[in-house]
This record gives structure tokens, C-alpha cells and sequence, in this order.
């Protein structure tokens, strides 16, 4: 891992934060993530566009320009020669003082190498488990993970890969996906309200629009069960098929025709991007 | 300020984590807090009880005994000669690999100067909003303040000392203190449900019992505006009166006999525990 923190570049060994910053005291800080490759970075101007917003929402100031980040990004890169790398963006509550009053915000830009889908964790899909679940400022990109990794052992109990929350009994989010499912009109629907809505969503809308009709909406929990297919989006995980559904089986338990469709259009898609 | 990491003593200036820390990259970390009066610690059995609880509901393994953290605050106590200090102790989701399993937990106690409340603080007051939330885990002592700390500005707009969030038109916390009300008919009632059970608010309870009749249940933030006396509960702020709730006065706006008479009590009590 490189890093860099309020204005250097340092060291894996050096990528210190003192325990009065308030990410460590409160939780306290937004953040961003997107991939590199060979090199390049995907969708930047969508993450800075929402590394900016979250911080802004926040309450933190931030205090570089898009091109001064842009800039400290390919310098990273150059630094680390990873060629799929993963670049996160925190900006936390700072040094606070009593411990709970926001103070001068700490800047963290870390790079290290990325795991991202293969063809065969597409085909294998995932089996994922609803809960009941809102989080707190959905519109936020924090670092609040507080239900996601509290729910870990749940997941290996049941024998998932992933927990999709629903809320009032309409299903939201994934802790780092978005969830979209293709009805049993041949429609393409994704939730609309309390959720962060993604930038490998927004990408996927966009291919999708020339393939079949889009609904952004509330989707009941119980419409998992009607839906032809499932599939998540994500900017580690790009497209993967939702197969099992609470120990349901999806479809015939294996990718569909509109999931595989897109997923290989967002990987030309990813292909154009980084030339 | 002085620390206590992972088995060693540390400065103030060396008293960092590793970013890749999961209290830093997803706000996954137990806590807890007491003060120390002329070195001598306040309810530390209780404290420890709820560290040991929230660690183990959170699947943080705590590998140090009662006694040996004991003795690491004894350590620090003398280390730091502060007459007045605050110990806070964390146990974080540890240097996660992927930034989001869970690893082997970082320990980390901390003193610090603590300030309480003063009498003048007392006579004073707190005005105070209230804002419809509900905590993540209320059981559980956790770092997760995204709200608490997020709501700062409202509070300052409003020129509230406090903000208590309520949930489905009942009151639940603070989100650092407890609540109290004398009610029309001379009772003293308290949350029950959907917060988290302070240490002060315990104590105060076994106070106010030989006093007033208590009833620890749901209370409809209409309650709020009937009740003779509310005050507040916490480590830090002891008992402090709330005069003031959404810019209504409480009562003739002093601080309420029952209160008062509380907090006397509350600061006996004190006193016997740190000789």
C-alpha cells in the first residue's frame, strides 16, 4: 500500500492516523473508492463528483481542487506500478479537540491492489440474504459499516456472500452494492429511494436503456420472488447474478440473458474508458 | 494525553493506528468511558461489565482479564498525574486485510483531562432539540456518532446544548446521555427500550428509588411538554437540567427540586466511591 495524508506521500508504515482523529473517536468521516487500469482510473469525474458531494453533506470542508486530487491520484499511481489497483478517498472529522467536535478535516488517499470480478465468480453468482436494515444517511458515502460487519458472522452462518437490506418492505441496497432485478414483465427495475446510488449503477442504466425498459422505483421484498433475474453492481464487484435469494433459487440458479448481456457491455465499456 | 496500544504504553505523539484499521475504514470499533477522580476510577466494574458486553456483541474478542485491564488503567492513571481524567477504552475491528472482514481487534485506552459539569453548569441548564432517530445497536456502546456528530451545526443554529433523538413518537436518548422526567403525578420515569443504558442513569436510579416512585417505560415526546422537571444523565455531565425543550421553557425554567435534590445525592455518592 502507498498513501497520502494532508499533503505527503508516505509509506505503507507511515500511513498513521493519531486515535484523536474522529473517524477513530465517532466514526466520522466520508469516503470514496474506484479502480485503476493499467494505470487509468474509471469514472473518476462520477467519484469526485461524489467524494465532493458526500463531504459537503458532511459538514467537512474540502480543501483541494478536483484537478489538485486528479493530480495526488496519478501520483499514487505512478508511485505503486499496481495495474488494477483500488484508490480510496477519506476525508475525516480531523484532530477534534474534545473528541466530538468536527475540527480541521484529515485528507487519506490510499492505493492498493484491487480484486475484482472474474468470469468465474460471474457464473458462479452469488447467494445473498435479506435484512431489515436502514442506514444512516443513505445518500452519504461515510464510513459508517457499523450493521455490515456486525452482520458478518450471519452471513457465513447462512452460507452468503452478500446481505441485501430492505426498509418499510422495499429493498434499498447491498452494505456496498446496488441491487437491480429484471421482472417478470421484462423490465429492468432498481430501487429509487434511500440508497447511495452507485456509479457502476448509473453506468449500467445507461447501457441498459437501449435494451429494455427501466423502472426506478420501490420494489417490494416479495417481488425478489417473481424476478426473472437478479444482479448486483458495484465498483469492486462490476455486474454478479444474484442465484439464491434466501435459499431460493433464482430463475434456473444461473446468470440470465439480461445480466450476462450487460455485464459484457460494462466490460467493453470499462475497455473504452482506459484506452 | 497518554496511551495504552496493543500491549505497550505509548506517548501522546505516538499514539497512532494504521489507516487499514476497520475503525478508520468502516467505523468498527467498541467503546467505553469513565472518569477518574484524584486517580481513583468511578464505577470502573460497571464500565468494564458493558465493554465486555458490547465487545462481545460487536464479535470483538477481548483477550486482557477484568484485572489486567485494571491494572493497564492504574498504569496510565500514574503515568498521567491528571487529577480529573477521562479513560476511554476501545476495542476496534482490527488491521482487516480488505478493509472490511473482521481481524484481530486493536485494543487502545486512553486518559485525557476530563471536564465535568460545575455547579454553574448546573444552575444553568441545557436547552435542547429533539430529532427523530433511532441508533444502529442502541445495546451496544459503539463509535458509530455519524448522526450525533452530523446534527452539530443544526445545534448550533438552534443554540441547543443537546439534541435527543426520539423513535416512533418516544423518546430514547441522547446521543451521549440518558433522560429523566418528573411527571405530573411526582413520578420519575426513564426510557426503557431502544437505547443504551448508562452507567450515571443506573446510579441515579438507585438513588431516586428511595425518593420517588420510578417507572422505566416508553415516553411519548408529548410527555415532554407536561412533565414538571427533565434532566439529562451522563459519565461526563453527571445530572444536568434540561430548562428548555424546542425553545419551550420547562417548568419556571431552574433546575426542579427532584433534579436537585438527585444531583446532591448523585455527587455524595461520588465522593464515597473515590475515598
Amino acid at each position: 500500500m502507498a498513501a497520502y495524508i494532508n499533503n505527503q506521500f508516505v509509506t505503507n508504515e507511515e500511513s498513521l492516523l493519531h486515535v484523536k482523529d474522529l473517524s477513530i473517536q465517532r466514526g466520522y468521516a466520508a469516503f470514496d473508492f474506484f479502480r485503476t487500469i493499467n494505470g487509468v482510473p474509471l469514472f473518476i469525474d462520477d467519484h469526485l463528483d461524489r467524494f465532493y458531494s458526500s463531504a459537503a453533506a458532511m459538514h467537512l470542508k474540502l480543501d483541494k481542487s478536483r484537478e489538485e486530487i486528479k493530480s495526488i491520484v496519478q501520483e499514487l499511481i505512478k508511485q505503486t506500478t499496481i495495474p488494477e489497483a483500488g484508490i480510496r478517498l477519506m476525508l475525516t472529522g480531523g484532530y477534534s479537540a474534545d473528541g466530538y467536535q468536527l475540527a480541521e478535516p484529515n485528507l487519506i488517499i490510499t492505493s492498493n491492489p484491487a480484486k475484482t470480478t472474474t468470469q468465474e465468480d460471474f457464473e458462479k453468482g452469488f447467494s445473498i440474504i435479506t435484512h431489515q436494515h436502514q442506514r444512516e444517511l443513505p445518500h452519504i458515502k461515510s464510513i459508517n459499516y457499523l450493521m455490515a460487519v456486525w452482520l458478518q458472522p450471519l452471513l457465513k452462518e447462512k452460507q452468503a456472500n452478500d446481505v441485501l437490506y430492505y426498509n418499510k418492505e422495499s429493498i434499498t441496497e447491498f452494505p456496498r452494492c446496488n441491487i437491480f432485478i429484471v421482472t417478470d414483465e421484462n423490465k429492468l427495475a432498481t430501487p429509487a429511494y434511500n440508497m447511495l446510488p452507485g456509479i457502476t449503477r448509473k453506468n449500467v442504466l445507461a447501457l441498459a436503456n437501449k435494451i429494455l425498459p427501466i423502472e426506478e422505483r420501490n420494489i417490494p421484498v416479495e417481488e425478489l420472488a417473481t424476478a426473472q433475474e437478479i444482479f448486483l453492481t458495484a465498483t469492486t464487484k462490476k455486474i454478479i447474478p444474484i442465484v439464491k435469494v434466501n435459499g431460493k433459487q433464482v430463475g434456473d440458479g444461473k446468470p440470465g440473458e439480461y445480466t450476462t448481456k450487460l455485464y459484457q457491455q460494462f466490460l467493453e465499456l470499462e475497455n473504452t474508458v482506459k484506452e
